[in-house]
């Protein structure tokens, strides 16, 4: 018995390192997408969360004007959503100059053309025309984000299936910087397609049902449907100093929008984390529904209907067969639904809205919080940021 | 009388920035363009001197063998050269994180167009192809330097004139972000060409000798020759985070190495600060000479002759008298002047060779006083970045 507990002390816990940025109070696409798969991995893994605040500079330096509350409010929400500081590590990025410091040593290793071959590339710069995007920091942005992560040297990256392929680069950069300065052979680490389509294939062939509050349902989740990409593909017999993180497939339900969309602020669709329960409802009471089913009389398919789709994640499985059966026979009405998902979602946010009232009350403890994680941060990325200077030769 | 030295106790110095890569040991070419003028600046301005030893692997990352010895023999050179560190803050780049963030943080603003045309893009990647240098740090080499520059807020950045626009860059860079964060109506303090006209014009008008033991010729450098361009730029009624800083213009005599052409580390042409006696007196008997002296009967000319060039530079007035005489004479030969120049050189490097074997001997010492500057140039780069981050609402 004592070895047993032995082994386990001294295993440490995989890292994985995600964060996100201060984009304003999150709605329930972004909690669903990612901060709802986070507060489950603080359980299992060492993990360390941070708040985005030079990436929301990339697109939004034109006007800083509401940074400063944007990341007041992700922070609320980080904490409401169930983010344990005693399970987890969370941090402001700015807060921790080993990211510049790596961001600015990749640079030197890091050919032009990976950064101008990232598809959202010239995709972002399309769809956000309006601003002025031509800068050395949105094309550096993938690498940015790459030091974000390779400065905690982390197993694992959680990332939707949408994402897999941003941390792709992550890992060449890697690669590239353990071949040059670690004796890495290189190479010997890759992703294949195969690999990915393997897991995506399982991802499709799970349960379709997502839910939160259902234990059910979490364990699907999170025995099921969340999968490791190659973990065997550390090189063997080296020991590089920025380790190839991983992809950690987690569930991201596209959550749709009141109008039909996907939910977004950019679409002022959403319903945030943080709106009261008579704005949800009425939010949710306008929303689009099955566009065939016209009168009341009608009988709906809820199949191609938004509202079922937010049923499928929030709902327990007793109310999504009353909502199929009542609309596929007309049985009940599209404002009945609505209130049934209501009731569903206010159940779901209130121990969340709970949480953020007493954090909104105790504004000292939310900043001993952030100062106590930035600390751990610093420290962990300097403990990289010094493998790293001694391989390069600048320690 | 109280109220003159009141005035000059609370009147603070203007602040001094430049940096120089660690290529190893320095050359008469190293010191005569850069650490010549530095060590009479620091008894005028606060003088902030650095190793750029980042930006020795935005060339070099490919092979960072030397990179520890060539920092350590700078540092070395510097001491030796009289740099004092109580005059003066002498730090290594990589120790000040400030850097890479106010790097990270210029970069989101900094049009790549701006970066694409410096004229020394194409030029060194065309100079340096053995070399792959089509990497993002590479592009962002000026962006670098200039946020090396700005995180220090000095009023002056000494370069030679071949350099002078360099600097412009850095004053572009930060108009742009005083105009979008700190309220600054942007392009204010710009220098014009007859600024820049007028100033070189005053060089060339000032007495031509250099000599660095000779306090006559000192004197003549540093009261005529250095100029300070666009005293009064700095914008009115506004105070910039970042102020342009003015190009301060210093000499920098281009010094042929023993073959003629200019004296450079990668044409092996040079002799060191740290050349033993016999070394120098080798080097500079093999010295090319004016290619139609061919007998030792011929008449010289010192116009053409680059080891005139250096007497220029070293020897004394009479000397360069009894030269000119007995070279365009045939009074003297090639090796006879040739000697006269080497006891020029190994007297004006006596001091400095002296410096440097005690710092040799006292390696603790010199650790010492690079930690203490890299601790005071932290200090204030960390108040420049608070500035930065106040103004761009990240603080």
């Amino acid at each position: 018995m004592t070895t047993e507990v032995q082994t386990e002390t001294t295993t440490p816990r995989k890292r994985v390192l995600s964060g996100m940025r201060p984009t304003g109070r999150l709605h329930l696409g972004n909690y669903m997408g990612a901060l709802y798969n986070w507060v489950k991995l603080q359980h299992e893994y060492e993990c360390y969360f941070f708040i985005a605040d030079y990436h929301a500079l990339t697109t939004d330096y034109a006007d800083t004007s509401k940074l400063k509350d944007n990341i007041r409010e992700v922070m609320l929400d980080f904490l409401a959503a169930g983010l344990d500081p005693k399970l987890c590590t969370i941090f402001r990025q700015s807060r921790v100059p080993a990211h510049f410091e790596l961001n600015d040593m990749l640079a030197m290793i890091t050919p032009l053309s990976w950064l101008e071959r990232v598809p959202t590339y010239k995709d972002q710069q399309e769809q956000l025309k309006e601003k002025d995007l031509a800068t050395i920091g949105f094309l550096g942005y993938p690498l940015l984000q790459s030091a974000d992560i390779l400065v905690y040297q982390p197993s694992f990256v959680p990332v939707g299936q949408d994402q897999a392929a941003h941390v792709e680069i992550t890992r060449e950069i890697a690669r590239r910087f353990n071949h040059l300065f670690a004796g890495d052979p290189g190479g010997a680490s890759v992703v294949t397609a195969d690999t990915l389509r393997r897991q995506l294939d399982s991802l499709e062939n799970a349960p379709p049902s997502h839910g939160y509050s259902n234990d059910r349902i979490v364990r699907e989740i999170f025995a099921g449907e969340t999968s490791i990409v190659d973990p065997s593909s550390r090189a063997s017999g080296v020991n590089p100093v920025l380790p190839e993180p991983q992809v950690l497939l987690t569930p991201s339900p596209k959550l749709p929008g009141t109008d039909g969309r996907k939910m977004s602020k950019s679409y002022g669709n959403t319903i945030l984390l943080s709106d009261p329960e008579p704005e949800i409802r009425a939010k949710l009471k306008s929303m689009v529904t099955d566009p065939a089913r016209v009168r009341r009389t009608d009988p709906g398919n809820p199949d191609v209907c938004p509202v079922f789709d937010l049923h499928k994640v929030f709902s327990s499985e007793e109310t999504r067969v009353n909502v199929r059966e009542g609309c596929t026979t007309a049985g009940i009405g599209c404002i009945q639904c609505k209130g049934w998902l209501a009731d569903a979602v206010v159940a779901e946010l209130a121990p969340i809205q709970e949480r953020r009232r007493y954090f909104e009350a105790h504004p000292q403890e939310v900043a001993a919080i952030l100062e106590a994680g930035n600390a751990a941060a610093n420290k962990r990325a300097n403990q990289t940021m010094q493998e790293v200077r001694v391989a390069v030769g600048i320690d």
